[in-house]
C-alpha cells in the first residue's frame, strides 16, 4: 500500500451523496421523476445548449486556462473587475480549494449544522475542526455563526443564502449586517447557488474587493448546467489570484465555457426559468397541503415538505417515493430531518410526485 | 486577507503553462496553426461528438458520481475490475489527488529534469519534496528513478511512457523491469497520456491490482477530448477506493462522461488518428530535415527537433514561429531545451509550418 499521509489515513471512506444513478442500479430501473438533486428540469438555455454542440467537435482543444471572455462577461454582469472572479468546476470544485488555500489541520471553521455536506467533506479532507451552530428554526442564523466565529477564532465562516436544504432565505439587510461582523481573519463564505432563483431582496450588496466575503455562483441550477461542471466565486482580487496557486488551471471544459458564456447572455431564458420555477413550487406546495404536509417557503428550485412527524417518519415516506420511483432526497439532520426536500420539474414531474405521494405517506403511517 | 496556511503562503504564483488563447489575446490575432500543446488536430470520433451534442440537451443532470457505464466499459476494456479505475477530470486532476493521497510537507518524490511540470506544480502544492534525476540523452532513466527513490526514501515515482517533452519511449520489458525494482514504500506513477499513439512494444503487462504502479490515461490526446476534461487512472482498488475520500464525486462532466464512452467503443477511430498521426510525424521530420534541423524519433503525436544550438537559440526559433502564426512550445531544461516541440496536424497546418519554419530559423541566425 502507499504511504498515505496521516490525515488521508484518518478520512471516513464514505461520500458525501450517493447519486440518483446508483439508486437506479440497484432498483433495476430509472426514477419517473428525478426531483432529489435539485437539477433545473426546464433545462439550459437553448442558446447555451447550442453553444455546447457546437465546442463538442472543437472539444480538440484545451479550453482557455484563463477562462477569459467568461470571466470578462461575468464581471460586466457583476459590475466587478475580471481580477475579482475565478471560474472552476462547479461550486464544489471552488469550495475544496478555497478550504485548501485557508485550512490545515486543526483550523476553526464554522458552518450550521446541516447546511452543505460537501463543505463539510472538504473541510474535513484538510484536517479543518469544525464548529457547527444550529439553524434558527428553519433559517441559518448569522448571528449565531459569527458569535461562534469569534469563540473559535474560525478562519472560515459557510453560509448559503438560500439555503439548501430549507429552502428559506435572509433579507439583503441582514447578509450586509453579517458582512460587517465578520471577526477580524475571517472570510465569509457566502454560497448563492440558488440566489438568482431567489426574491431580489435577497441578493446583498458587497463591494467586489471587499475582503470579508466570498460569493460563490454556479451555472449547475437556474441556468440548468449541473452536467457541465461550471462555477465561479467573487471576491478580492488577491484572494482570487491566490487559487491560481492550487487550481487546475486547464481544469474547466471547453465546452462548459462555451455553455456559460451563453446561458450568461440569455436573460429571457433566466426569466423563463424563474417563472417556471416559481410555478412549480406553487404547484408542489398545493401537492404537499393536498396531502396534508407543510410546505416550507422556498428562494430555490426545491420545496422542503414537512412530514409532520420525526426523521423515521420522514425517511419512510422518502423511501416509498424512491419506490415508485421519484428521486427526492431530505436533510440529515433533526429537526430538518422531519421534512423530505423535494426539487421543481415538469407538469409530468408533478403528476407523477403527485401520484406517488398519498401512497408513500400510507405506506409511512402503516409501519 | 483571509488567513492562509504556511504552505499557500510559501508558494509561487506562477503557474505551469500559459495558454495560446492568452498568446493570442497579446498578439491580436488566432495562430494560424495550433502546434504547440499535443493537442489532437483530428478531433474526436465523430461517433464521441455525437455523443456530446446529444448530452448537451441533458446538461441539466449531474453526470452519475461513479462513473459507472465508462468505468465498466473501461474495465472490460483493460481487462481489469472496475475497482480498478477511477474516472477524473483529465490526468492533471488525477495527479492532484494522488498527490494530495501519500504527500505532505517534506514528503519525498523523484521524477526526471525536465518531465511533467505539472506534476512538479501538485508536488509543491502539497509540501513535497521533489528530487530529480536526468534523463539519459533523450530518455527518461528507469534505473536513475529508482536508485534516486531509494536514496530519498521516496513515496512517488513518476515516469512519463511515452515521454513528455522528448516523444521518446521505453520497452513493456523495460518498464516491466522497472515496475519488479520499485522500492517498498514507493509508488510508480506511469503517465501514459499518449500510449495509444505509441508502439505496441511501449506497452507493459502489469496486473491491475499489482499495488507498485497506478497508470494515469487520457481522452485528451489519441481520442482528441482534451477540451472535455476526462482521464482514469488503473490500480488496486485500495487505491482506486482512497481516491474517494478527496476527489470531487460529481466533478467530471456528463458530456465528457458520454463522448469518452463512444469514444471508447469506436476503435476505427483510432486506428485513423494512429494513421494520421504517424503521416503527420513523418511530414514534421522531414520538415525539419529539410531546414536543417534533427527530428527526434516520437512514439507520440508531437516532434521534438533539434535546433543543432542552444537553448537561446531555440527560444528564438520558437519565438520566430510564434511572430508568424504558429503555435508551438520547447522543453523546458537544458540540454532538451535545444529543441522546439511541434504536434501533428492537418496538412494546412504542416504547410503553414513548413512556410513560417525558415523564416524563423533564419530570424533566429541573424540576432
Amino acid at each position: 500500500m502507499p504511504r498515505y499521509t496521516p490525515l488521508i489515513r484518518s478520512l471516513p471512506s464514505s461520500v458525501p451523496f450517493v447519486g440518483p444513478e446508483t439508486q437506479e442500479r440497484v432498483r433495476g430501473h430509472a426514477f419517473a421523476a428525478r426531483l432529489g438533486a435539485n437539477e433545473n428540469v426546464f433545462g439550459p438555455s437553448p442558446r447555451a445548449i447550442e453553444a455546447m454542440r457546437n465546442a463538442a467537435a472543437e472539444a480538440w482543444m484545451y479550453g482557455d486556462p484563463e477562462n477569459h471572455d467568461l470571466r470578462r462577461a461575468l464581471a460586466a454582469h457583476h459590475g466587478a473587475g475580471m481580477e475579482n472572479i475565478v471560474v472552476g468546476e462547479g461550486i464544489d470544485g471552488l469550495l475544496g480549494l478555497l478550504v485548501r488555500l485557508v485550512i490545515g489541520p486543526g483550523d476553526a471553521v464554522v458552518t450550521s449544522d446541516g447546511a452543505y455536506p460537501t463543505f463539510n467533506f472538504h473541510v474535513a479532507g484538510f484536517g479543518g475542526t469544525l464548529h457547527k451552530v444550529p439553524y434558527r428554526g428553519d433559517h441559518e442564523d448569522p448571528e449565531a455563526l459569527i458569535a461562534k466565529a469569534r469563540e473559535t477564532g474560525a478562519k472560515l465562516i459557510y453560509l448559503a443564502n438560500p439555503d439548501n436544504p430549507m429552502g428559506s432565505h435572509h433579507s439583503a439587510a441582514a447578509l450586509e449586517r453579517m458582512v460587517e461582523a465578520v471577526p477580524e481573519g475571517a472570510l465569509l463564505i457566502l454560497d448563492e447557488a440558488y440566489v438568482e432563483l431567489a426574491p431580489e431582496d435577497a441578493v446583498p450588496t458587497i463591494a467586489p474587493d471587499d475582503p470579508r466575503v466570498i460569493r460563490m455562483r454556479t451555472f449547475s441550477k437556474a441556468h440548468g448546467m449541473a452536467g457541465a461542471r461550471i462555477g465561479y466565486a467573487l471576491g478580492a482580487a488577491p484572494l482570487i489570484s491566490a487559487f491560481d496557486k492550487v487550481r487546475n488551471h486547464f481544469g474547466v471544459s471547453r465546452i462548459a465555457q462555451a455553455g456559460a458564456l451563453a446561458a450568461l447572455q440569455d436573460a429571457d431564458w433566466l426569466a423563463h426559468i424563474r417563472a417556471s420555477v416559481a410555478s412549480s413550487r406553487e404547484a408542489l406546495s398545493a401537492i404537499a397541503r393536498d396531502n396534508g404536509l407543510t410546505p416550507l417557503p422556498s428562494a430555490t428550485n426545491f420545496v422542503t415538505m414537512d412530514c409532520g412527524g420525526d426523521g423515521a417518519f420522514a425517511r419512510r415516506v422518502l423511501e416509498g417515493l424512491v419506490q415508485r420511483g421519484i428521486f427526492v432526497r431530505m436533510p440529515f439532520v433533526a429537526p430538518h430531518d422531519r421534512c423530505i426536500r423535494v426539487s421543481t420539474g415538469t407538469e409530468a414531474d408533478m403528476a407523477a410526485f403527485a401520484a406517488a405521494l398519498p401512497h408513500a405517506l400510507a405506506g409511512a403511517r402503516q409501519s
